[in-house]
């Protein structure tokens, strides 16, 4: 359980919702609840850059307006949502967590906002995020670090830090993210909320800043799976096929992936109840790995190449300095890696989803580290920070696959996030999966 | 004139076609004199890696056999071709010009020499390339140099210099080549013979080794412009649409891309008649210049990785040497050329296909180097004999637009080119413009 839990802490939006037009709350006193446990809270956790009082009140009123009037948006309209501060909120401060951009007030939103916004969302402010979005640990920022509620000493995760810890604070219901690698998915899991990145491109990232533009997915974090599909119907280019399950869901075993906390397996597993075991095949992990460090370091240096040229001392220390390695990823490497993209989908649809539909895994190999840690031990091993945040979930950006992580309970004290993945057109399914495993 | 004229000089595919219909020669008889020229003349210029004389023969009597029937495959029916030996022949051996693929044999046909077969040409071998393509000078091949027909001290250029010194040598009247940077056009330019290179993908390059997968064409090259159109339709992907002239004519002034010899630049100028004159936006021909380079490096080491690491000794020592500086082209050059390239597009296409439907140029600034020179002056600037021959040719490969070169004089002796250039589905006005120019 977060240490200071908020007004939305064990709330849905499907409950919200119902309460709405049962007229028991409104769109205003739900803003006004979410400011407040922004004013108590965020003093310890960091989870916003800035906030828009003002917007959201004038947003709330329209809302309930419209919905006194018979006006309804759907499940999304009145509820308060945080926006990662990488994506545009027209007239807000969007700073990317970087001094690069301090004072940068975006002019008009990102399409996922405007988005947000038909579905009558309110956003009531910017979330905090890792500098440009480059780091799984949410600890490297203008805006400092975002901190875990169940233990401020510990990180948030990242990059989508501040997303995570305002929902899982209960201080908003929803949070918009991005996900590069696994940077919706890891801090939920490491916060104990919901989190979801769709296929590639299936949520339009105009008005986004980019990390790595063929990697970049934007996701939602929410309470839980079902609150993360409402999110997702809304934004959404496409509309979502309705539930055909049962999934036919298997387990994954992360160990070929990355060495992992055993108590995290276990907790996970059992979250998730008897399912059939696959393995990646043999050289698959590593191949997928060399082909996301190829193409994440290339890409993302090209978006910075001006700025690391012109002002580099502007960069968080530590930032600038994986800026500075990933310049030097060999041309040649990025090249091989795209075109191994391809290549790789069709060994693990081959392997892993002949008869299944949904892979079920950890989200992240251990629970959160403490605030700027990167070294530690798994299973027995040492280990990079960075490496084992990333390690199960940025295979499903190279290959675009939907993923969501849900919470599975605790180890000592910390929360750890089971992990659905699926393929493109199959999210009923991923949804279904989560929703009718034993602890859900 | 080129010191040894050989059985095809000064005929084109139009007049042998007339022959063969008119019973006054055959497709054997054709066979026998390229056969004969190859054995006569390819000892001084080495135009040919292999000649397949069996199943030239074969196929010239089907040829033969199918026109004394009534069954006309068209214009390039009976008619002997070379094949550049970067491209699959079945059962023929394909070296790549390099020890790599020493002793290979192709196992089936590339896509564009199965459309050669079922236009009825007959492949009489294979012709000479630089090392995997990679460099535009003709005179690094394990096969060794080929030579310019006009002068064998001096090199054909490259990379199709087999192609072009069998074509301009009259052993054939038609051969296929390949064309990253201007490796069609630079040796049928320095050879003085027609080249042509279609918009990327309009000739499937399946079967053909790659050299930059994103800058690759297969093109031809034949005695005029009009016989390159000839092959070109029958290799194309989609019909090629009719004339509609007249073409709208600009000359694109080539200082804008690189110093030139101020006599070719006065020879081509005088063949293309008088025209208005367009210059490129400032700054475009250093960015052409820059994107080329990053696609082509990053691309062409992604090739050569694994032979890099485990063979590099098979290599050429230059080809060696320039593969290993590419390898070290960082991999955000490449994104960010990647992502230039639809805008440069776009600057190119309102700065000079505004008002007009082709642009005339040289093909290359200068006439055919001394085989191995690799430092020259032009207009009074030392300059690299490789940047040299590029310079006119590549931004067109990196655009995808079409060009033809055709002859346009001599100068000192030596062979210039005219070039043409296009936007793709406007060939019909480039062919046009070629035919109808003073000099034609």
């Amino acid at each position: 359980m977060p240490i200071s839990p908020g007004p939305f802490t064990g709330r849905t939006i499907t409950g919200l919702a119902r309460d709405l037009r049962g007229r028991r709350t409104t769109s205003a006193e739900l803003v006004e609840r979410a400011l407040d446990a922004i004013a108590g809270l965020d003093p310890s956790l960091n989870a916003f850059v800035s906030v828009d009082a003002d917007g959201a009140r004038a947003a709330a009123r329209r809302a309930d307006g419209e919905l006194a009037e018979g006006a309804d948006r759907g499940p999304l309209h009145g509820v308060p949502v945080g926006v990662k501060d990488l994506i545009m909120v027209a007239g807000l401060p969007v700073t990317m967590g970087s001094r690069h951009f301090a004072g940068q007030v975006a002019d008009a939103d990102a399409e996922c906002v405007t988005r947000l916004r038909r579905a009558g969302a309110v956003i009531v402010g910017k979330t905090t995020t890792h500098e440009f979005a480059y780091g799984p640990t949410g600890d490297r920022s203008a805006n400092g670090s975002s901190r875990n509620p169940w233990d401020p000493a510990r990180m948030s995760g990242g990059s989508s830090g501040g997303s995570a810890a305002a929902v899982a604070a209960g201080m908003v219901p929803l949070a918009l993210g991005t996900d590069t690698g696994g940077s919706v998915r890891i801090p939920a899991a490491l916060c104990g909320v919901a989190g979801f990145k769709p296929a590639y491109a299936a949520i339009p990232a105009d008005g986004v800043f980019p990390l790595s533009e063929t990697l970049d997915h934007v996701g939602v974090l929410a309470a839980d799976g079902h609150d993360c599909l409402h999110a997702y119907r809304c934004l959404a280019l496409a509309d979502v096929p309705e539930d055909t399950g049962p999934a036919r869901v298997a387990w994954l075993d992360p160990a070929g992936l990355f060495a992992c906390d055993p108590r995290v397996v276990s907790a996970t597993r059992a979250a998730a109840g008897p399912l059939e075991e696959l393995r990646l095949p043999a050289g698959i992990a590593g191949e997928l790995l060399e082909t996301y460090t190829a193409i994440q370091s290339s890409e993302t240096a090209a978006v910075h190449a001006g700025r690391l040229a012109e002002a580099p001392e502007l960069f968080d220390p530590e930032v600038l300095e994986r800026l500075r390695v990933a310049t030097e990823m060999p041309g040649w490497r990025y090249v091989r890696a795209m075109g191994a993209r391809s290549r790789l989908a069709e060994v693990v649809a081959g392997a892993l989803f002949g008869r299944h539909d949904v892979l079920a895994l950890p989200t992240v190999p251990l629970t959160a580290p403490l605030l700027d840690q990167r070294e530690t031990e798994l299973d027995g091993r040492p280990v990079a920070v960075r490496a084992a945040l990333l390690a199960l979930t940025s295979p499903w950006n190279v290959l675009g696959l939907p993923a969501l992580t849900v919470p599975a309970g605790t180890v000592d004290g910390l929360p750890v996030g089971l992990q659905f993945v699926c393929r493109p057109g199959r999210e009923h399914l991923l949804f279904e999966a989560a929703a009718r495993r034993p602890s859900a």
